[in-house]
């Protein structure tokens, strides 16, 4: 048994347009942007909703949107969805891209919330 | 002043994919996957999210994800965010395609949330 919840909404913009973007949404949204430590791709925009992380992330690609899967089995989950027809296309030590039917892209990743959240909220799979 | 919330996140997903698309989605996250009556390009999935709405569109575009900002003035909204640096690229009825900073698209729409939803979570902008 495992168990994930869809975690993370995360903005990706081209690098050199995150701070612009950032301080939109935190404006529109009406929430602080925080720098994510360590991490400088990423902006938080803590507040948007209860339970549910928001962020900006710099990236060397397109905009889009994406969310994030998390998991206390990353290997069992990305099995789980691959089963539903998902197709991984990146590993990048324990996070998982996959592209979703329909077209999407969706990241697995270890748990990261509050512990708390994870076990009030995350679902559990056979 | 008006008020405005993220309530809505969008799958959208080329017309042909739908069903796949939502059947997945539902799988993925253990929950219904509902149609919305006389919208059939939507496809509802119900309890992703306390007070969030997911649903999968059929669009005739290429795959992508989309938010959509509720508001009780859609004209102030979207005067609101265009000063923010939102560019309004499209509108049909009251519901209003901006591109927004970093390059991503959001819809201002009208309320669509139960009202006790809307005057919990949204904000008031002067």
């Amino acid at each position: 048994m495992h168990r994930s919840r869809l975690s993370t909404f995360l903005i990706d913009t081209p690098a050199a347009e995150a701070a612009r973007s950032a301080a939109f949404w935190s404006a529109a949204l009406g929430v602080p942007a925080s720098p994510v430590p360590d991490e400088p791709q990423f902006t938080s925009l803590p507040g948007v909703h209860p339970d549910l992380v928001f962020a900006v992330q710099g990236v060397d690609d397109a905009p889009r949107y994406h969310v994030d899967i998390e998991t206390d089995d990353h290997n069992a989950e990305t099995a789980r969805l691959v089963a539903l027809g998902a197709v991984e296309i990146n590993r990048w030590l324990d996070c998982h891209t996959l592209r979703v039917p329909g077209g999407q892209l969706v990241c697995v990743i270890p748990v990261h919330s509050d512990p708390e959240v994870f076990d009030r909220l995350a679902h559990t799979w056979p």
